[in-house]
């Protein structure tokens, strides 16, 4: 298959496979990807996120049903963070996705995290990529877990939907805290739930402590019996609009692309001071040495850099 | 003040002004924990994680006073996440703990973190190894946020607590599947709420998967009226006990070391990257030709990496 010729024709199979050439590390995905680059920038990226148990899911199918009937064709990335320690992967109800497959206006991929330098930034982001070349105009990033992820989410999005439901409780305002920064549109969804007006106004009352000028709307919705999707799709729509008209999407971007830049050096790095057996037992030996008292940790540091820099032979 | 001497001497306000210094970066603190760095090892290191609300600062609180009563010294390290975007820190309920701040053998600080680098676990990594060479027999470092900090304790602990509460329900089942395997020993905290027992189970099935020989044993407590403080005490002092006779401690911490070496070298690369304006406006104006795709990332980011190792003028 001429992965190029593919993509540019819009063969599904060929963009699959370049995210699949992506995930494992692939020299040649990035060629690709390169020479493709300026076919880029076109779809608008929207990243989903909030706690466990919010309905992301559901909620990600009814808006992308909602963006169908404009005949929008659209990507969605599912994100399961892999525990570094078992290696399992949460999958959650992405299950409720299922008559999505069938759409043919559709591109659904689930990733999970991939090696103990985290492959998963990388591999996104090359995803988002791929289906912003193969022609998609949105693409959405939905994530499952509740940590890092979500805010690294914001590297790859133009618009962040947040989406929290009522009765989480005081318990995880400390949750809530920590990433309400991230959302540029909130939606309060099991709304038919108790409390969803009180969770509606704590959420109004956090970003009244937010002074830019754009105003984040929440919206109540019940996902699962599709209510208050076209106020949330329009209040979704708003704010890709305000960034467009307010030179706020080219910020972002930059942004962004300042972020994924560090990324990949970071993780490049890395690759050259563990990326094989050799070198990572290398490590362990000195490991052993800082463990027993013998050298202390910023000096094994020291000595690895000099090393990497001077000789450089990592 | 000399430094060396103050600590050696246990002079507080020695062991104060050199986490200081670790917090604000000082390479004289480094110079300094290197030249005494064979004064570390002694102490046992415990970490106390679990979500927002489940009482951590309360049950730190007791068990440093059961550690009290068998006369011996304590540090506390209690890390509060300070969010990326608006700098703030969730100081939580760490008032609480303030009749310890009285005693002559408790050592407590509050660490937030530092910086776009995340200053937080070379600062905190650093504030343990001060609190080993100034004599604490015990070192306790409490998060109290969830996400990416708690799996990052591991890197410092020898022993890690978490601490769950009733009734957090189903939906947050996935924040505990991404933390469970971290857990050495289990409180149940709250424990006279409703569903004690049911949480209880619900750890020790997810538990059954863990194969390896030392099974975590989970404990029902209530901290604030001081009820199973002492089981859970005798659990923890099993854990260390365990560890010391199987060999796994210098295991643990040759691992630990191994994390340490690479974060700083990781750490050390960033700032060589983007350590001053000068380098970040560099940056800066590469992320805006990639954000109007006049060349791509993996491009950028290659040629960055070419100039860092082969110029060593990053």
């Amino acid at each position: 298959m001429n992965i190029i010729e593919g993509i540019l024709n819009k063969d599904k199979r060929a963009a699959a496979r370049l995210i699949t050439m992506m995930e494992s590390n692939d020299p040649e995905a990035i060629r690709i990807i390169s020479k493709l680059y300026s076919h880029t920038g076109r779809a608008k990226v929207i990243g989903i996120t909030g706690p466990p148990g919010a309905g992301k899911s559901t909620l990600t199918d009814k808006l992308v049903k909602r963006l169908r009937r404009e005949n929008k064709s659209v990507g969605i990335i599912a994100v399961d963070p892999t525990s570094p320690f078992t290696g399992g992967s949460i999958l959650g109800d992405r299950v409720r996705m299922t008559d999505l497959y069938t759409d043919s206006g559709v591109f659904i991929r689930s990733m999970g995290t991939r090696g103990h330098l985290g492959g998963l930034s990388k591999a996104t982001l090359g995803a988002v990529k791929v289906l912003d070349i193969y022609g998609c105009d949105y693409i959405f990033i939905e994530t499952v877990g509740v940590g890092q992820s979500e805010v690294d989410i914001v590297k790859a999005a133009d618009s962040v939907l947040l989406v929290m439901v009522p009765g989480l409780g005081d318990d995880i305002q400390a949750i809530k805290a920590g990433i309400m920064e991230i959302g540029d549109v909130f939606a309060v969804n099991k709304a038919d739930r108790d409390g969803a007006n009180r969770t509606q106004v704590e959420i109004e009352m956090m970003l009244d402590f937010n002074h830019s000028e754009w105003k984040p709307p929440v919206t109540q919705v019940v996902a699962l019996h599709n209510k208050g999707i076209d106020d949330l799709y329009d209040n979704i729509q708003k704010h890709l609009d305000y960034l467009e008209a307010s030179g706020k999407l080219i910020e972002k971007r930059v942004q962004n692309s300042q972020l994924e830049i560090i990324d990949l050096v970071q993780r490049d790095l890395m690759e050259r001071l563990v990326g094989n057996k050799e070198k990572q037992e290398e490590i362990y030996q000195l490991a052993e040495q800082v463990a027993n008292r013998q050298v202390d940790p910023y000096t094994v540091s020291n000595s690895l850099i000099n090393k990497m820099i001077l000789n450089n032979n990592l």
